[in-house]
């Protein structure tokens, strides 16, 4: 299996999404990281792509120039991720579907729908994927409340119910701090604030679950905090095709919510709760019976969940993660910078001692004994 | 920055640990996975490597033949993951620390306490990193505990109370299951059983964070499951050199537990608590004070923490995996098995009619709008 | 302190909230059960008065009844409260307020807003207390919240966001169960079903918590159950006079949720949060700090919030009614009817056993030591 | 039905467990409070009990003088509550038992196992009840999960875990406060501190829910902070006659734990847990199957758990104390002290045009309409 060729627009240094799209594009060894235009100030784009590994030539200062270079080469990039500012989605993820790259865009795709409609056809004539970001979408249990949904396990959908609440931009007297400005600023934002920002991840995931598309809605949008043009909170209501009724807050003035994503499905013949804090459970509630919680990475899951699931079920959502950091300890102190927590052999060796001291202690009816390995008393 | 070459030994198709040591190594881009002895199996253990990536020449069918092939090349691998059956971690992991390489082993590092002494004592003479993969030590709220006990902020450690349990072998239908049997078979597991597979995670993450050695222990072992020969769960009350009372109880058999590890940390003026299942937060309660919740990523960590918290504290720890999976069904759909659940480019653009439908009804007081894009009506 | 004598109209057997009304006003020992007319069957209201405790001559057939026979004593009731069907709270409630009265009504209070006035007109002409039973309110963290506002402590109000929702009405085929039907039929209810059972507590929540009232409100309501008229769930937006945003869900077709009432409050300064599932607690995050768990019954709550906590910060909400179980039970053995499991003198005996048997065991150094009494080996 | 008479011992002014015994006795109407010994100080006693209704010929000095003036009466108590300092339980108890009263004792019903064998063999001889307040017991949801291992739900018990820890004496400066003081005074606590105070609610709930009884144990106590002669920290491990395994942890200086009574259960068949957190629910996991969630109230609980659970499902468990919360605002308005909180008509009346208000909305498509009374716009 050789490994698919990747390369990134935007996300460079300081990016608070680049990370986590490197992370994702490397995780599975799946995509080598060869190209990328990664900051709008040319030099210093090149030179982070540099440190990241990417060779000279393709370390490129913008989109344009990553364009041009990648389309004539043989060993061209098999995907593209777009991260740059969201008034830039348009042109540079129809410029690179045109030349016949597939494409990750981040949220949102477009400023405008025309401009939305216009991807839609230049990715349906271009025969190329033009895939959006809705990453919460992949979690393995939503993918299994979407593939319980479609399996009719909860019935028709009666009622979605979701909340993408936090508090990061609660504090007035940071409001013209610029990494917060920006996203109330009709210039630099669009049309929408918070709802653009946020809420669209869980319309998205009502749409998903569901299965069925929004139809129509009705909202209240409000800027709680007196300075800012677009809203920081919203509610909206709406209607899906299907029937179905949809709630949907959003807010980034709920001081306190750190990560507030939930979503529950209501159908005729049971309920379904998710939520982004604990993605590991899937709360099921067959009407009539009890409130079950099914379990990444158990027997039974649909088949799109199981996949998805990476470790087994002993092991929770953040562990994969837990041991980068020990490789990431590792790389350091090979790299001569030695991290004080990374667990050496001392540490394996005392486990042992404890392990031997233990069933000695056990098999003498509980007795006291030295836990240390005997080089170390 | 080039990238660190990195092989494994084990992890082979079907391991439940092998895909974790992939991601954690692959994660951040640092490592470069170049060579690897897989399988018990060599032709399985070869040819596995090569859909992973790794070229024939360093696709080895055993670890023996891998020591040779690697120990006199130029671009050997900086680092060697033994990810074997337990018993072979002691021989593997001396013999490329005695070549000069550095190792990560997998817990437990060695059967005996001499063979752990030995161990150490190669590894210093050797001057390579010989780590151990206590990996739950790597949660940056791990490390944040840690550094509060280091700074005195809960004052001298009085008790330190860990949990480790699960129920993943609490079926006595399945206790012939070879993958759970041979845990409690003294001839493939050693002299302990759920202590030494699960317990020992937890002593040592009293030891991290309490930044203190065990001393002394008393122990109760129980085999509930009367075919066992080891023990599935057991209690061990401790001491720490620094005086502190600890207490850990670990169990196979906990049916309903699924990643049932926590950790309580109690000192003169305050106590600490973490959970794997809710890695994201560190809870804090000073002596004679409200308890507080010290969220990953939040402002003001200790160093470390703030080092290996990877996503900004808007983003719950599971995310990063998220976008992975993004990137998996990207993967798959750029390799001609395209997925259901990945967004497209239509879900971007729905996603922008509602934005501009909800901007519209909220200006409109709440009017209801068609929220369809209209190619799409 | 000579008791309050205290009377109720409804609430006879098998009704829903009589119990609670009967514990509610005797549990602190203030009110003596004195004067009841319990059910719409004069007999059946007349003969469980009497089992209660109540004389004959005080056990009414109805309210009528009860009206007449009550006021020209000279031991009248001092409260009568009134637990009858909606459409009957207001005549009642406006009779006896006319004839000196204090009243505590069941919500809601009347089925139209002129009736409502009319009542308001009646009840301060009397100088007569007339409260609505929203009981809720009286958890002392909900005052602890409402006193923190008003306190200044999260400063001026921005948002409040309050959730009401359950799925015990969520199944169809249940839908002409009596209990259930009645709530959805206009007839029976009034205009609004959902709203005016359930979601006019957390809209009373809100304004009680923020000190502020509702001026006006968008609306949109779902009946999401075909045979029903009136809506199973409403999303309320609404404003209150101080400039606060509020969002209002409410639904009984919620599948899952068992008693799922919460209430969020977000201010310039400061967010509290609160659940009906988790009273004891009510959740602070000042802006740009540390969220804060503040336990009811801790030293430092305001002082409506402190003497209603009841018993000490030691004992959960529940642990008053587990103790008054014992009682039941007691009250039964006493009647010749024991129940299996009061906790007997044997069971005290055993406790003792256990004591001085771990004393001794921890004393030898964790010996194991038989537990049992002697009378008992 | 008539009342039956009950009288206390101790608990008076500022007692901590007297006014849960108040409210468990009066709760449900089935007890008259008419006689009392409240405190050791006899003047302070007498006037206490008569500010509680006590007639002035029943409110004693001492508990002698209250046996004298009881055990020839014609209506003499029909049981009486010792809550007394531990250390006089033994004489109180046995003495009202001799004289042909039924007795509720506090925990712990004596000092020595002796004392307790002197009991069970007194309270056999009278005929009479003797029971211990172990009120933990009488959750709804213990005696479910009691019902259920009964029923052979779980299977056989092969582990029970219990753990029983607070912070509350966690402060060494406060070490010498008189309220905690002497329960790690030999003088005062005998033989045991933690254990007896705390941890002996735990042993009775293994013993409780698992219907078995503890054969023999191995201790391990600490004092961890320094001046203290008792335990403020134990583990025990257990053996029960039918083979289970037991571990039991409680500590008095787990600072930050407010409540920690929580159990589990392990069998062949199934796991069960239960935490004084939740009490309205019991978490139930079958062998390889979901776990799931047991409601209070929900259909088909064992006959035991659903004659306690006192209130219908869609009411938490703290909910009759919010309503006596009402009630008790209720006696201080009558009594001329006005309580801000109390909901009034002006608050009935806003609901009812909130109500009316959305009602019109919801019709109207969601336009905004005044939510406020005419009479208070």
């Amino acid at each position: 299996m050789s490994k698919l060729r990747w390369g990134m627009i935007g996300g460079g240094h300081g990016s608070q999404i680049g990370p986590a799209h490197r992370l994702g594009a490397l995780a599975d060894g799946r995509f080598e990281f060869v190209a990328g235009a990664l900051d709008h100030r040319p030099e210093k784009g090149r030179a982070y792509a540099q440190r990241l590994g990417i060779g000279a030539d393709r370390a490129y200062g913008d989109w344009t120039e990553m364009l041009a270079g990648e389309k004539d080469r043989d060993d061209r990039v098999d995907l593209v991720t777009v991260a740059t500012p969201n008034a830039t989605h348009f042109e540079i993820t129809k410029a690179f579907l045109e030349a016949g790259f597939n494409v990750l865009c981040e949220k949102p795709m477009t400023m405008s729908v025309e401009e939305g409609q216009d991807i839609v056809r230049v990715a349906e004539a271009s025969g190329k994927i033009c895939a959006v970001n809705y990453c919460y979408s992949a979690y393995p249990m939503v993918r299994q409340a979407r593939a319980m949904v479609r399996a009719g396990e909860i019935g028709k959908v009666r009622l979605v119910v979701t909340n993408f609440a936090h508090g990061h931009h609660g504090d007035a007297t940071d409001a013209d701090n610029p990494r917060v400005r920006w996203r109330y600023d009709p210039d630099m934002a669009g049309a929408s604030g918070q709802f653009a920002d946020c809420g669209i991840h869980a319309l998205h995931m009502a749409s998903f679950i569901c299965d069925d598309e929004v139809e129509k809605l009705s909202a209240d949008f409000a800027s709680t905090i007196a300075s800012r043009q677009l809203e920081d909170d919203a509610m909206v209501n709406f209607r899906m095709s299907g029937g179905a009724v949809g709630r949907l807050w959003t807010s980034s003035v709920a001081i306190g919510r750190q990560h507030g994503f939930d979503i529950q499905v209501f159908g005729e013949t049971g309920g379904l709760r998710w939520a982004s804090e604990q993605p590991n459970q899937l709360i099921y509630t067959p009407v009539g019976g009890r409130t079950q919680i099914i379990e990444k990475g158990e027997a039974g899951l649909h088949a799109d969940a199981q996949r998805l699931s990476r470790v087994s079920i002993a092991h929770p959502e953040g562990f994969p993660l837990a041991v980068a950091n020990i490789y990431c300890d590792l790389a350091d102190a090979i790299a001569g910078e030695p991290r004080d927590g990374l667990p050496n052999a001392a540490a394996g060796l005392r486990s042992m001692a404890a392990v031997h001291g233990a069933v000695a202690s056990a098999r003498a009816g509980g007795a006291w004994v030295d836990a240390r390995p005997p080089m170390f008393r």
